[in-house]
């Protein structure tokens, strides 16, 4: 941490840093310069110190963090790519990942076909929310516990593995019976109880970006489920929130790079959020795999135009092929494959 | 709701919207102009309605909300300002209500000190925090029950109210036993499943705005806390998230008139979350007042250079009793007392 | 337009209403509803008036818009994507269109380097600025006149086309002696006095987006260029402005597949000024010919160390022309060839 | 400048980096650290000295600015606020200025009927627009001289100062002829071409913040305004960009005190363009002046309901009259006068 004194600031105040840097572990280097103090404060800790210990001394202009907050999560305490095995399947090895499904479990029927459509693709993964968090109280709330049970059976009828939302601590153990992969939502990145509770789970987390986070936010939300044990957390790009209007959210492609160069973590996206509407997601979805991302979380539904949730942003079954057929290519461009 | 139709959109594709509106109980009306048919789909429901029901329909340009996704919360259900009486003390009413305390209770010095001054000041309730959501795992994560046990005690000994966090279901029980205000923290705003939960309690409850979220989202969260029967809630604004970085947050004061316009609701501002900085809370404060605010939440600590938690933001006491002072003639020259 | 009635508005002002429409020629229908009344606005030129007119009558509660403010670069307006013709390149065409050069014009050497760099790696335009506008004005402003007599002999030399900015109206025939497509930077998007003037040369504009202006203002920027009879008007998405900070801007790459609904336009990507960062440039480049984009505006420069303006957003030769290579598999994986 | 090695970083790229900043005239502190070394650049110019002239050298990891990039703006440089005298008016004094008119100079009647209600009510200075910036180019422009001469006429009769904006550097003179003040528009806040050209006048300025604009930002562009001479700048907050869509801009409250504590520039604040509409104006009004701006610039139009631009962001002339007598106890409360 970089610690600058105000102009004019007294030896006293000065010395009040540097004690209260020792006082912590901490070393120190002053820069004496002609119009200001420079003080650094150096320490393998300084990331996860909170700045404001320094801010608020007297004589102080400002403070400048160096390092991340984040620890776990960075590249530097796992130089290597973290690869996610989760029973046979691969996240963040050459093979893309694709994780298709409903925005909502409504129906058997619904589920199957859309199942075996995303088994026959060529996705490895089955997504459906049983649990729905919806802006309003009045809107479906989901299937519930008959949705995981349809997520149990489609995902031994079609060998595919299953992931869905789990939206509080309570209902962990009761997912975790029928999916593969526990999604935390963006609107829970930092709810950091679930968290906690996550971290003590053997199964693996997809973390979604929160619509207001940054990067680094999310990184250290990641060291909330790395700090308990659990080792296998894979993040999700969906979008955030920005005043650009044609679309829902703003899908952030540089997240991708970003993340590749300060994280170990594989990355997704969900190009069906981050738009809100099917006829951006192709483009989307196309521009995820040539930035590097490790696969895409999609929505599909048999008949988007009756779906209960988010049928806009969801790609008709003949769209999603249509889709898978066009990513082999720009998959085989970067050296992945689907 | 309104759907605009694609030029040159076919007298079936109009038809299928006609029916779709029907079949939902919705009445319509027809515009065929020159260049595109417009239908208006009418009835007192439509708010609560997903416009992808419409927006995915074969022929559609798009689809534009007229009536807004909140019910309860809004002034047209409920045309008089609501008064949210609580042991005593009323918020939304002639009297302004000062909210204040440390960020995280430390210790029952801390504690008892910042009581007596927020009592002596003319504040109402005392704030503090015994669970705290950090960004990182490896941050101080508050007293917890001791913490709550502090606030009761301190309520007692100096005849205020208090208010402090819920971060998890859990939690209420044991919450409400210390509390007389239950918050909702920002990043919690759209946890449903805890809105849900805290509206089948009888504490009133404040509802802080997630620092992504529209007032449109903020008022239709609140609308989740209204639905099972609580009535009393309390709506507190603490900045939004924006590209402006010489503060932490984006104070978003015009939300106060929007609220007051558009919702029944009682309306507090945190200045002290609001902006990160102890410099800028007494303008931010004053400002809030003055643009017609119900009162304030604010973080003061009696040696904010030591505070485990957001020192920065906090007032020091005399700071907190300056302003205090201050704020006497602004809440004089818009109509209301502190 | 739709005028959405106050609940309880009178008779009285709906006829209002409905009077200033037929005043202003347009077309009106009312859908008098149990709760509101509902007045639809018709006609062609909706889009062009302001909602204002209606908005501030007695008893409208709220105006929305359905046309688009934009008509000249509408897709409505001009079906058939545009071919945008130059000196024997073609904008908008089957090849993708690289334009890559330094940020600032420096010395004859670093010109002449960067253009048989260009030229060979099969770039097809050179760019370069000669008048820079700096943020600060104690910053480096460019070499002015000298840059661009400098910029029209590195284009006889190497057979390619020059792109420049032009910052003020008095630039522009001095501008257009040495360059074949005239830049308008994202400071000056709605700098309206000089895109008027713009509109009335016949060279062709290279219009970059604003840091803040949504795609619906870019686009009715893009009219003022068209306005006056030039019709060869190219965009050039350069990132907008969020609370992302590991970034310089935050590349909008859904602007991408929204403009080529919405427009005829052909739409270039920026991805040096997007990011900020030579090491985040490949991804999102990559990422713009994936999601459709028709080429391309990188920064490039021998020396990137030891570069006046933004060094470290610029490529090294090498990585350019490694880029090169990377970006042709991901053209054809489009349908696309570079 | 603080300029962070990566972990690793060998001695020949520390001792680059050093000999970089030595070359440059800088002095130098090395922190070599257990595991990475931090280097501090120090010298009175490293404000104006681009970040990437070290963060693009081998085994950089990130450089941190400690100084901020504007000079002649601080408060560093210039400790006492600055009083603007012009013409017997005051800006920056205990009295707050007040400048009110219509958006668009429209009609002689219009002018002259807002200019007596100005006067009147105790504003000191007109405002109007008589070149307009218009989003879409078949919008109505202004009046232009034709507004500008009416605004002279206003002036003598009246007793009033003239505010109002100069879009391109071909007016400054003809402008100047009318008006006292100089007003750059939001869109314009880093035309530097025109920031420049307005330097070297001596009429003073006022400088609107750009819409995406940080504060920094908006005071280096006002650092163009004073590099040539002029000292007589004044700032204007008007709303930024957001993500929040029940208001047209986010006014942004805490730039107030920012700059107050940052600057010694006087500020003033528009609530009519912050919020584009007249209900929410009298909150945000009230709001600037407790928080400490120095006046205030309102649209105030004879019939709203007519005005041929931003009619809905329009008070009518008794809704100004009462705000100006609501305002008068809020400004005594801060220790002003009206």
């Amino acid at each position: 941490m970089i610690v600058q004194m105000k102009r004019g600031a007294t030896r006293e105040e000065v010395d009040h840093v540097v004690e209260r840097a020792k006082s912590l572990g901490f070393g120190v280097q002053l820069n004496i310069g002609t119009e200001t103090t420079v003080i650094a404060i150096l320490g393998s800790d300084t990331g996860k110190t909170p700045s404001d210990i320094f801010a608020v001394l007297p004589g102080v202009e400002a403070v400048s963090r160096i390092m991340k907050p984040y620890k776990l999560a960075s590249r530097e305490f796992h130089p290597q790519s973290s690869l996610i095995k989760i029973n046979g399947c691969e996240v963040g090895g050459n093979r893309l990942v694709v994780m298709a499904g409903p925005c909502a479990v409504e129906s058997e029927r619904q589920l199957f076909d859309t199942a075996a459509t995303v088994k026959k693709a060529g996705g490895m993964v089955l997504r459906g929310g049983a649990f729905k968090p919806r802006t309003s109280p009045f809107s479906f709330q989901g299937l519930e516990e008959k949705g995981l049970e349809l997520l149990g059976e489609a995902r031994k009828k079609y060998g595919l593995l299953v992931v869905t939302e789990v939206l509080q601590i309570e209902q962990i153990e009761k997912v975790a019976k029928y999916a593969d992969i526990l999604q935390v939502g963006a609107r829970n990145m930092q709810n950091f109880a679930l968290l906690k509770e996550l971290s003590r789970t053997d199964h693996p987390i997809l973390l979604k970006r929160g619509l207001a986070a940054t990067v680094t936010e999310w990184l250290t939300a990641a060291d909330y489920l790395l700090a308990e044990g659990n080792q296998r957390v894979i993040l999700c790009e969906r979008g955030i929130r920005t005043f650009e209007d044609s679309i829902r959210f703003t899908m952030d492609i540089s997240s991708i790079p970003v993340i590749k160069r300060f994280s170990h973590l594989p990355v997704l996206v969900d190009p069906s959020h981050a738009t809100g509407h099917a006829a951006f997601v192709p483009a989307v979805a196309k521009a995820a795999i040539a930035a590097g991302a490790d696969g895409l979380l999609i929505e599909i539904h048999p008949k988007p135009e009756t779906a209960l949730v988010d049928g806009l942003q969801s790609l008709s079954f003949p769209a999603f092929e249509q889709l898978m057929a066009d990513l082999a290519p720009i998959a085989k461009a970067v050296g992945r494959q689907m």
